[in-house]
């Protein structure tokens, strides 16, 4: 795969909802990758926005009611136009109030990737999870059943993300084995891989280009981890960014470590 | 105190209603204490939130109605379950909406703690002093003194930061003499400080805890100054986050400066 | 010229109207510099902070009903105080919702100086570009004459920022050609640059003062470029931070490079 290649050649434009928390590093993350990120809730705009983008990301993490509105009509536009939607549901399993707006939006807008940690994909899943907040908290499931029920209930790609990724269409299932808990140490870390998979999936939407999407980002934080002593908050940040301006699709066939795991299990 | 690995075993949710300029580096400060940081104000989960978190640290630095409101619920519903609520009145010297806005919240929710810089305590102590947007401002009144108006008068710990820190319950007062200038040249520097705070007091709420928390940030810029030929903005904010990752109980107790201040003066 | 030196003694405040995903930036990027940044889009302290700023940044990056409104309030009293506004039309020329939002904003508040890329500056001057985004996009007018019809329509300075920038009175144009195509790597740096003009123009409100400032920026830049092999774009951030920390005036006068060009075109 020469995805990254074909993101830096191609410059796709990722349009993103999100939050005030990460809106910097996931606009820095996409361009040091070699996409080109549009920011934008301008209910004013969203249908021009989903003519002119590849992809679009939705982030829940800090949502309200005129967010919402504007999720709305730009991912119905972009399931008219057959192009990707990403939704990000930060915090699902924390609050009522957010597992309820982002089924609500599940419903209305039909996702191309749900990507989560296991808290927010268990939420989904109605298993059980000890979520913590937005971070993913502890719990004991079979996490490539629990993704392989919300792929299957949304019809989607699911990448459940934590010290093992978890990558699935709800048939074939990968699990990344590559990456660093420092990710946690990073706000927002996982609400920049949601806008990084949407970049490899305009390229290319299937579960392969997805575990790859995955795979670079993982392999990027291990990179970065390996040169520290110990977590550093802020290197790791910056550095982040730097590896993501650098990084080849090369390297990342070199260094992805994963097994397939077939799914015999029927839902349903 | 051992209250820094308190924190980082016991991970205190620290909710935070906040800016859009200092979110990020709010959140990514708690993460690096050991804290995990909840950023919202969606109205419809701030009951819930209340239920979850160990603190709530409401910034007034780009306050709106809708941030308004949210404040008051969870504020509210903090103080009936008896947790820390920890007010950061940013910009309360500059203009008169701001001052109107934080004194109207300040008297619908009981604050734990307010913090702020000698402009801003001393707008809510009314004491003249001339603040310069957000920032602190000269002034020429007793800080000591004027911190200890505003705590008897919201019946609160407060954190006045500056060259010389003071904290105090209204009665015990302490003068923090460590810290750099450089904090000054960082915005939200002063706003991350809050959060801190907030995860300090969430542990144990006492004006030696306020002290510990305070001291501790101060000594974490000194040592990253005490690095640098002069200031530089990006550097110091990278390593502020470096800083907050590693420090430990041991160091702040080795490098903290304090004197302790009896308060002879009787108010009201 | 020692306009550096007078921001760094003059401390102006500098009010900004931006989004969620450059606000830090700017406001770390002025107060490196020296000056005093105030983000508030707050309706209620709109007047008091004209009343106060030396220059106010409308930056239409995420531009909301209220965003607008408020910048229509500050930039109207700005307009009658006879102080500096600078006005920012992101994306201007990605949808005609930006578009027609932007120049009924330059309908009712005159500004200054309107900085933006090429594409932003081209549709502004009602000149076909291949915008793309909130980026530049590629076209092949001649941008001077495209900044001339701009800053004559509008009666105010422009800035065209590019490979080569563009400074105009609409009458007195100079071509600068420092700089880096690493700017266009780190998101909010045209944003930031908007914030620095202001900061200058505050100081001295001229054709040479603007290009003292996207002078210095662009020395800024190259100096951080020549010391990196690649592109890295966590740590040209943090560089460029750092180097506005520290940038003084003789250094911009000693590495500015520009030339002087007449207009002999007539418009309208």
């Amino acid at each position: 795969m020469k995805l990254i290649e074909d993101i830096r050649a191609n410059n796709p434009l990722i349009h993103n909802i999100t939050n005030i928390v990460v809106a910097n590093d996931s606009a820095n993350g996409l361009l040091a990758l070699g996409a080109s990120p549009f920011m934008s809730s301008a209910l004013g705009e969203m249908l021009e926005v989903a003519a002119i983008a590849n992809a679009t990301v939705l982030n829940l993490g800090t949502i309200t009611d005129e967010l919402y509105e504007a999720m709305v009509i730009v991912g119905q536009e972009m399931n008219r136009l057959g192009k990707v939607v990403v939704v990000d549901p930060v915090g699902c399993g924390a609050t009522t109030y957010r597992k309820k707006t982002t089924e609500a939006l599940l419903q209305t807008v039909r996702p191309t990737l749900i990507r989560g940690n296991a808290g927010e994909i268990a939420s989904l899943a109605e298993v059980p999870w000890g979520s913590k907040g937005v971070d993913s908290g502890e719990g004991d499931g079979d996490l490539g059943e629990i993704a392989r029920i919300v792929a299957r209930k949304y019809q989607c790609l699911v990448a459940l993300s934590g010290s093992t990724d978890v990558i699935t269409d709800g048939d074939t299932t990968y699990q990344l084995t590559n990456g660093t808990p420092y990710f946690e140490k990073m706000t927002g870390a996982g609400c920049l891989l949601s806008c990084v998979c949407g970049a490899f999936l305009s390229q290319e939407t299937s579960v392969e280009s997805l575990l790859f999407a995955c795979g670079m980002y993982a392999i990027c934080g291990e990179q970065i981890a390996n040169g520290l002593p110990q977590v550093q908050v802020g290197t790791f940040r910056k550095e982040l960014l730097d590896r993501l301006s650098v990084v080849t699709s090369q390297e990342v066939e070199a260094l992805i470590r994963y097994q397939k795991e077939s799914s015999s299990t029927t839902v349903g």
